[in-house]
């Protein structure tokens, strides 16, 4: 391992796979699964391994040194070696890993996927966008779209010959989605085909160079469609028209008009779209019924932003990884035992407690944040192939308490990594010849899109913590005492009481909140959102921290010594002294009532 | 004011300059100062503020679009603007203004020069950074170099004709300074001559085209020099050799033999530069003796650090500003009262809770950091410009406790406002047709240069906490109870408990990590350094709000309902539930005695 070079953490991903969520075991009765055995899984996470650091990885500093051009005749060339990368990516079929054999995907369960995304999204985050996309999009469609479209399109977009994107941003409907304005007017005649005209803005993978065709699925709203979100629908925009044997016909009327220069994931096509206007109509085809676009599009909303947080557990592990491999390599100062003489041998700046304490915090938050993903992929899993509806409907209802904390505690967390990481280079962090300052940039767009942090916390505070009047939340808050029982039994009964206090200044906080709200103290409890938000995410990983640890001190009694298990035991107890602490200072905040930061006299 | 464009905060630097700190009053009896009345010192600011705005921030985009570039014959451009930007700064008299007359300076007191400061690095701090090193290169050379050559150097360095580095850097020699490499052979016969070689790193203005002539100090060794901090010299070596009456003679034996690719500041050349080691000798002169090579760079370190920690402030408050006015101008979403009416308006984002609590913790932040900064730089001033021995002293002694804090923790929280301006602006943050993603990349190389923010915490606890005995800071903390009283005889006694809090957690940490040094657990120790700077931060901007509010508070009484006022009151309201509970976090992380992350199990 390198300080330049990129590396995963197969270790931990086998760690919590196999011995934490025990995979294994539990995919041994549902049926798709029962050929994926722990050998198996373990296969193929080496060979995505070998093919993120062989195949993908090498292409990533020219993605952000090169980026995507805008050409001239409204064409976007992507970085060197994307397009190569892209064709591999399907012929060892990764593209169609998570899907169904049925469109010659692999079928893999959703926790495999979201272990290999890790891989690729750290190897390279801005390549790994268009895949992402990609299969959404597909998803979408073979979810809603009729079945001679599914049939025609699926198949090509898993293969890598299609490529897919979701427009819904405009510059005037950001944020605020149902804002859309794209007007989309009905060809007379023809079923379910409409004109689009409109410009959408922020449309990753737009217009580029690496597949033959282009799938947009476009939000707009038809003539006399009501004002807000029941007005949206949703339309297929193919870049080229599709002809019923699948073969590609003329250009329909999309085009690019424009990429962003961005902070950073600069070989992901940031592209401004022109639907219609032109010479050439654009025609769509609507999904589903009129009004149903955000129904639609927000089917799949649960895993897009485990997608998001994904991204920043993949920057926070990418960069944890190479600030372990240059501190290790980096010789400078000496060993605080010989601070003071001066003929002392330099060390190595892993020596020096200072630093121990950024890459300590690097890697509880890396893993905490993998435990946490990884856990919330094996529930949807389980809910989606169960037949017991009523777990089924229990594992979905804290998916969806999880899912805005997994994006946005994940993608903040994920950042601060980064940061962190580029401290522990010094100088060396700032400059482009390592890796770490492009992951802080690259790493940054998580917080942002697939809704910003802020909205996620507003989803979770003004949504999903009501859901069924609380219960989701109470429910889950039972399911910790699970784990704290557990750690007692387990004789780590001293950070089970921390977090036990964590979690009840979370609950105090919630009923708080919910309180201001019951009063229609509206902006008050909704200024609370964000650290809301914070302190949960706070509170969760401490869950995991200690959920680690109870798993690896069971080991350590099979494998004393074993340094990797006795790692998991000091991440805990390090999570409860010095991060945990974090939830007594947002408590303080949640619940002081201030609303200074609302007066009038101020930003006016 | 517009979300894209630069601009100054002059209403709140008056406020800091003129009615917290009343300059005015205090100058009117230091001789130097006595033509400087509130009147003349405005109208400077109100000019700084136009050539801020209109000579340096239109330069600021294309420093970091375009960059420095390093050609193949070892010269380097700076990006376009850049020259006749610098010819205009040394023209209006700006590179000189806290220069003393006898150089033709205009000899503005320190904390004028800060606020001038503050805003040409909001401006471009890639620019600026070459003015602020010719600045302290010339201080230097004022201080120690032999008359003749003071004479000759200073006066071009201050009216641009020349500019100046430090060359402290070596690969192997980063946060390890005394570990310097490079050699300076004497050369016989010449007095104070040496014959440099070695490489140095990392050096800001190392080559340009900004001037004539560039005045290098550069540490090196000299033969039989004994290891460690005693055995560094330091050397003036000029790119140019310098006759006797200024006129420049054949180029030295010193090059550029390449330039840094880096996150931010890419109008600002960052330079590996070649000493001697080719056909041409690298000469050098000595200042001062051997071996006081630390100590001639050190004399000077508290400005420098500040000026870092002023960078921070810059930053924060360039994005502060922008924000704002973006939250004004930006329409999305509806009014919390009518959430649930989709007919409604959308509104101006600045309404929104979660938006404002962005706004406000921008503001606090930027508001305690300038009150913190300048209010230092007022103490150096007065200590440099007072005939009582004893007080110069005692400023001081305060001013080095301050000056890792100033450095570390306004680069950090510049840093964090940074990153909320991102995400204020949402998607718009992330791209470069709005300014704050510079703004962030810009920012944060302050927590990494002139001693990475680790360092800053080691200087703190390990020296600055123990100066005297402790004594530094006892009397610091016993300041602090002034202020709480005049906040309480104010009115503001809930704020002041807050604080006073506060104020007795770092106290029992301090004692506690003292503790642990006494005991020679010093590994301990210095694992909370960082934490323990974080913490010390975090009161001391708590300090500061609670200082202005009482300032403004009186002001309110003769002036009801000024926005400004009743703005200062909020912040600190703001600070104290909001911000101030992470003392108690962070006290709780210090003082919980974990060790975790030392164990050899980890990273090994």
């Amino acid at each position: 391992m390198s300080a330049t070079e990129f590396s995963t953490d197969l270790r931990d991903l086998r760690f919590v796979l196999f011995e934490q969520l025990k995979l294994q075991e539990r995919y041994a009765n549902i049926e798709k699964y029962e050929d994926f055995d722990e050998e198996m899984l373990t296969a193929i996470l080496q060979e995505a391994e070998k093919f993120a650091t062989g195949v993908i990885a090498p292409i990533n500093k020219d993605a952000d040194r090169i980026g995507c051009v805008h050409h001239p005749d409204a064409t976007v060339t992507t970085p060197p070696g994307f397009k190569e990368a892209y064709q591999a990516l399907s012929d060892a079929g990764w593209l169609g890993m998570a899907a169904s054999p049925d469109f010659g995907g692999m079928g893999l369960p959703l926790p495999m996927a979201i272990s290999i995304g890790e891989m690729y999204t750290g190897a390279c985050m801005a390549f790994t966008i268009y895949s992402g996309l990609t299969r959404s999009a597909a998803s979408l469609l073979a979810t809603w779209a009729p079945e001679e479209m599914t049939e025609l399109y699926v198949p090509k977009m898993l293969s890598g010959e299609w490529l897919g994107t979701m427009c819904l941003t405009e510059n005037a409907a950001g944020s605020d989605v149902p804002n859309c304005r794209t007007k989309a007017v009905p060809v007379e005649g023809e079923d379910r085909t409409y004109h689009l005209e409109g410009e959408k803005i922020f449309i990753s993978g737009g217009e580029h160079d690496l597949g033959e065709n282009i799938i947009h699925l476009v939000l707009a709203r038809v003539p006399g469609a009501p004002a807000g979100y029941k007005g949206i629908s949703i339309f297929v925009v193919p870049k080229y028209m599709v002809g019923s044997d699948g073969s590609l016909g003329a250009r329909n009327g999309v085009q690019v008009v424009g990429i962003e220069e961005k902070m950073g994931i600069h070989g992901s096509a940031t592209c401004t779209m022109a639907f219609g206007g032109g010479s050439t109509p654009c025609v769509g085809y609507r999904l589903g019924e009129e009004g149903e676009g955000l129904k639609i599009m927000f089917h799949m909303m649960n895993e897009a932003r485990l997608s998001v947080g994904l991204q920043g557990l993949a920057g926070a592990s990418a960069a944890y990884n190479n600030a372990v491999a240059y501190a290790k390599d980096r010789i400078q100062g000496r060993a605080v035992e010989k601070l003071l003489d001066s003929s002392a041998e330099s060390v190595a700046i892993v020596c020096h407690p200072d630093v121990r304490r950024m890459l300590m915090t690097m890697k509880v938050y890396t893993e905490t944040m993998r435990s946490f993903l990884l856990t919330t992929a094996t529930r949807i899993d389980i809910a989606h192939n169960t037949d017991d509806a009523a777990e089924a409907e229990r594992l979905m209802s804290i998916v969806e308490l999880y899912t805005p904390i997994a994006k946005a505690h994940c993608s903040d967390i994920g950042f601060e990594v980064t940061r962190i990481a580029v401290q522990v280079y010094g100088g060396y962090g700032y400059i482009g010849e390592y890796p770490v300052e492009q992951l802080l940039r690259d790493t940054k767009i998580a917080s942002i899109y697939e809704g910003t942090n802020g909205i996620q916390a507003l989803d979770l505070l003004g949504r999903k913590m009501r859901a069924k009047d609380g219960q989701v939340f109470m429910a889950w808050m039972q399911e910790t005492q699970v784990d704290l029982q557990q750690a007692r039994d387990a004789g780590l009964g001293d950070m089970a009481d921390a977090l036990d206090k964590g979690v009840n200044t979370l609950g105090a906080c919630a009923m708080h909140l919910a309180g201001l709200g019951m009063q229609g103290q509206l902006k008050g409890a909704l200024l609370q959102a964000s650290p809301f938000l914070t302190l949960f995410g706070t509170v969760l990983l401490g869950v995991h921290a200690l959920r680690q640890a109870v798993v690896a001190k069971a080991k350590l009694a099979e494998n004393a010594g074993d340094k990797f298990y006795a790692g998991k035991v000091r991440n805990a107890e390090f999570y409860m002294a010095n991060i945990l602490p974090q939830a007594v200072a947002l408590s303080k905040g949640i619940r002081s009532g201030d609303e200074s930061c609302l007066d009038d006299v101020l930003f006016s």
